[in-house]
């Protein structure tokens, strides 16, 4: 039974979600669906690329991503599908797989990818504006019926990537960004674990609050305390203990956090 | 492996729809669940009329669709099940239905309406205001099992069908209404293709707002820009590029909508 | 096949209920996964309890819960996994499972708590912040696969409890309070149809709104009045006939609810 994993900007309320999941089953009854979320941010390619790149290597080998962040609909944008190291991806060529391709790149894992033509594959009839349900739910249920990627279309070399700011060294340690806000209200950071190793001792600062030091979780602090940890995808975040530091930072995505490293002259 | 369809108006954070699929599970292990929406407004029949009929034919022939949005829940209005072309509709007999029977009218579709009386395939204990648990969730479970409609009830000649405007002509043109907004802002009138076949060029008006012509897709303007398509399910909307035209227009539900046909007058 | 229920305060935007679905499709590609709630309010652990409560037994035995809502992640607090009656259920030690304890023990059924200390069934890394993820999901996957729970640790005999108020008798009838405030705006208390059996005439009182009588079902009155009746659960609901009681009355967990019972004075 292989898994076939959904992330869109859809929402849930209209019914467009439960449609391609009624044309996926149509094909291959035997699929089994996993929403992974259907709440990115209406046309946000880069929060897509991101919540996809953090969340495929915990399914099963195999698994089918069909990824619909689509402003492009209808237009020239190539549908694509692509084979990167033991996954599948099905999604329109706007970069919302780039993280995917930068992980399978360090990883030296093999990627393929496809741009979609071959109508065979598809519903009969093809909307302007639903291609989800149209090109992408059917390529994703053929592939999981075991169709071959390379009937599907003809290659593509430069498949589209969109840019995402890497954290950048300051005086006395890195300047990051905001990249993702939770339901909790956490806020995460585009600084990795990888980016401070090492350190053993550091200060984040936002707008004119000072997190100091890293917890290890939430629960070694007060409820109400701010905190700064490590996610559980290795990113590190901004926190209120048993609250939503969002309600009290107000932040917005691409606002600036500072890591300092060990110093003596913020600490006073 | 026969898919069930859910639509309710229960929303999901309470735990009523996980308890629905509990039911069916333990009455058909190996129906496959299938949620199409459970955000419709509360109460509101003909908003789940409309996304039920532009949806349930992109699932596979003998899906089973549970549709509870049910004001009238223990009281004397009827729970119903119904064979209609080659889809289950399991519900109660309030008008939800309404645009699926019309639907297989046009298409010369049998129809067949049974009012639930025969408690065997119930739960054996009966809220007053629980009937998608108590009722309708097993009826489904069952027909997916295989049981047969005819021993669940007694025919049902005159279901309930509630009134759904369609557009009038007036002067150089129609009036419609907004009869659906969507999770991206997208306002849905009850124009439908056919209404405008075979004009070149149109206007769309709503308000103060004049919206010239007609795209294809979002993407042929410019973000921001209020354009009109016609939607998946071939209704004419109005959307915003890469934004929301229901946070620009402030539409309401019933608001009236006008298309103009190629008329000089309206574009100088 | 199994039936896995999930209930979470995790919200469904991020990705992190579709990755503990991911982990367990990849140990146990047959489960058979069912959303209870990922709407929990943030780090609400008697919430989760009282919807865990009142729903698992709707659910096929041998059915396996898992329910993070676990403030303490990380911390000294116990992982634990539970056989209670014909179910299973995978928790943090924190008191979520209390009401599903005292529901067995009413009804003389069998509970087994075992802490969870062998990461034989858990993922290879355990982060300190996503315990569903790394523990919770992996247990539930192994347990619907056949594992045994007696080899995953050892026995607890105090698992943590917590808190519930109980209905207090007043002076003519019951002072209970506010438990859950549900989608549609109908606010339940904690008083159970037991605790008014064989009251033939009562008068709900909540600050100064008094509700008249009990009704059968919201269809029993016209819209936009306020009644009282027994919920599909049993608790003693308010609701608004087609509204949301919880707009007119703004009601917040815990606000007190008086009941009286036949009481002329009050109803004059």
């Amino acid at each position: 039974m292989t898994v076939i994993g959904l992330l869109t900007d859809f929402g849930i309320k209209d019914g467009n979600v439960g449609v391609m999941k009624g044309v996926i089953a149509g094909i291959n009854p035997d699929a089994q669906i996993v929403d992974l979320s259907h709440h990115i941010s209406p046309q946000n390619i880069a929060e897509a690329a991101l919540i996809l790149s953090r969340s495929y290597a915990y399914f099963p080998p195999g698994t089918i991503f069909v990824a619909v962040v689509d402003p492009g609909v209808g237009t020239q944008r190539r549908p694509i599908a692509a084979q990167i190291g033991e996954y599948f991806f099905v999604a329109p060529d706007n970069g919302v797989l780039t993280l995917v391709y930068q992980s399978a790149e360090r990883q030296n894992k093999p990627i393929k990818v496809i741009q979609l033509i071959n109508p065979a594959y598809w519903l009969p009839l093809i909307s302007h504006v639903f291609h989800g349900r149209d090109i992408f739910a059917p390529v994703g249920a053929h592939l999981s019926s075991g169709a071959n990627l390379d009937d599907m279309g003809t290659p593509v070399d430069n498949p589209v990537r969109i840019n995402f700011p890497q954290p950048e060294p300051i005086s006395g340690g890195l300047r990051g960004e905001i990249i993702h806000i939770d339901h909790f209200g956490n806020i995460s950071t585009n600084i990795l674990q990888i980016h401070i190793a090492g350190v053993e001792k550091l200060t984040v600062q936002m707008d004119n609050t000072t997190i100091p030091g890293l917890v290890r979780t939430f629960g070694e602090r007060e409820p109400g305390e701010l905190v700064a940890l490590l996610g559980s995808t290795g990113y590190l975040i901004l926190a209120q203990v048993n609250g939503s530091a969002a309600q009290v930072l107000h932040p917005k995505i691409g606002d600036p956090v500072m890591v300092f490293f060990d110093n003596p002259s913020l600490k006073e």
